[in-house]
């Protein structure tokens, strides 16, 4: 089945929105599992083990463990590896690079890590992101509007009358032959959320910003969905992770998770 | 010694403003070699052996390692230890994300993999670029306009009057404070490398897109030279990495770098 045909009917199956975001930093992580070799595998696991039958899918942050070298790429495999089949994984790689480049890029992503979906950024147009799209049954979100300060300095310039992300917006649509494009949007844009949900009807949204950075989670409840169900995939990375860093920090994430995605129902009226 | 001064002071020891681009992939090296488990780093070191002399730096393009998975990994850093210490390396990765996770990202490349610099991706902004910068001493090369087809897509389209790619090179200018950014300019593109060249007139030049590409090695060398004389990196991989396929590949190499080389010296009149 195709990448967002199983994630709306895996959203109506277990009720929840919420992706939960691996971006585990080891200098948050609960101090007894710090100073142990395999520290961020074990945390990881963990949080997955408490949390899978809560999560829509899991995201996971490349760069987090890039910087643990050798040892983190393994790491980010076994992570990989055990999470549930039933649960999927999106890379959030932020790849993209001229064709050839971005062929190995996919081919690493899709064929030796097994993700489901990933990340892409879209400054080097269709050639860079072809690669990846060629892979029909995977998801593919590309960058729209951030949700970070600096999403202004480029994002927001007004190219012939629209800002840059609405262009991106379009061409995406454009580009979605195979229904498995998706947009990156942050949730701390409201306005903007709504206006791309207009001139992309049908691009899933993948939506972090809600949480630590501050986005509004009715906005995102009211303008996610497109028109053929899929609801937004709702982001939190740190809230759900840290949300205690004692040894019940498992559970707790798992309170935490529960508590958004019960949230999200509440603001969504379902 | 900052990056770029670094690298302005071996152009003028060695004479050669050539990069050779370790993008390795195993597809296309000599058959001898591919069924070697240890095959990628064996021809990477071979062509580094080879060409060290030559190279004004060398650039090695995450993706081909990363489509190898933990092996892969683990080449990329045993090929990079083994680059003589005075070859500087660029870590071509095209990376980019908000704070906390750029902070990774050089972290993963700075301080383990002790790269000397990084490509980047502008679309996130400045917040995803500074963690980089704060590395004074390394180089960090924006994306600006790319050699590849899709360049047309989002870095053409005209804002405020003026195409994307000049509103980054004007951004990047402006956070250039410690003297650590570049941009990257596709050789395919002559007149934009004259356009960014007065736009920018101390931002060195990272130039991939000659030879496979088609770019034009004399508007290069005319518009690639900095104010204050860092001349332009001028990448070559295919060209150079596979100029033959037999056993001869690393002389054949040797071979093409000395004749780009040369082929600059040539344009440039020096």
């Amino acid at each position: 089945m195709k990448f967002f045909e199983y994630l709306k009917h895996r959203a109506e199956a277990i009720g929840s929105w919420v992706c939960v975001g691996l971006d585990i930093d080891p200098e948050k992580m609960p101090p007894h599992l710090r100073p142990r070799q395999d520290g961020v595998l074990a945390f990881g696991q963990e949080i997955v083990h408490a949390t899978a039958d809560l999560a829509l899918c899991y995201k996971i942050n490349a760069a987090f463990f890039e910087a643990q070298g050798l040892m983190g790429y393994h790491a980010l495999e076994l992570l990989v590896e055990g999470i549930p089949e039933d649960v999927p994984v999106i890379y959030d790689a932020k790849r993209g690079d001229i064709g050839n480049t971005s062929e190995q890029y996919a081919r690493a992503c899709f064929d030796l890590l097994g993700a489901d979906a990933i990340t892409v950024n879209p400054y080097l147009g269709r050639d860079a992101i072809e690669p990846f799209l060629e892979y029909e049954q995977r998801g593919v979100f590309v960058l729209g509007a951030t949700s970070n300060p600096g999403a202004k300095d480029f994002q927001n310039l007004y190219c012939d009358g629209k800002p840059l992300y609405e262009h991106v917006a379009r061409q995406v649509s454009q580009w979605n032959e195979r229904g498995n494009c998706g947009l990156v949007v942050g949730a701390t844009r409201g306005e903007v959320l709504s206006q791309l949900r207009q001139i992309a009807p049908d691009l899933p949204f993948l939506v972090p910003g809600v949480g630590a950075q501050g986005g509004d989670l009715e906005e995102v409840a009211r303008w996610g969905r497109t028109d053929s169900g899929v609801p937004p995939i709702i982001n939190s990375s740190r809230g759900i992770l840290y949300a205690s860093t004692g040894k019940d920090f498992a559970e707790a994430a798992r309170a935490a998770a529960e508590q958004m995605r019960d949230a999200i129902r509440y603001v969504a009226g379902s």
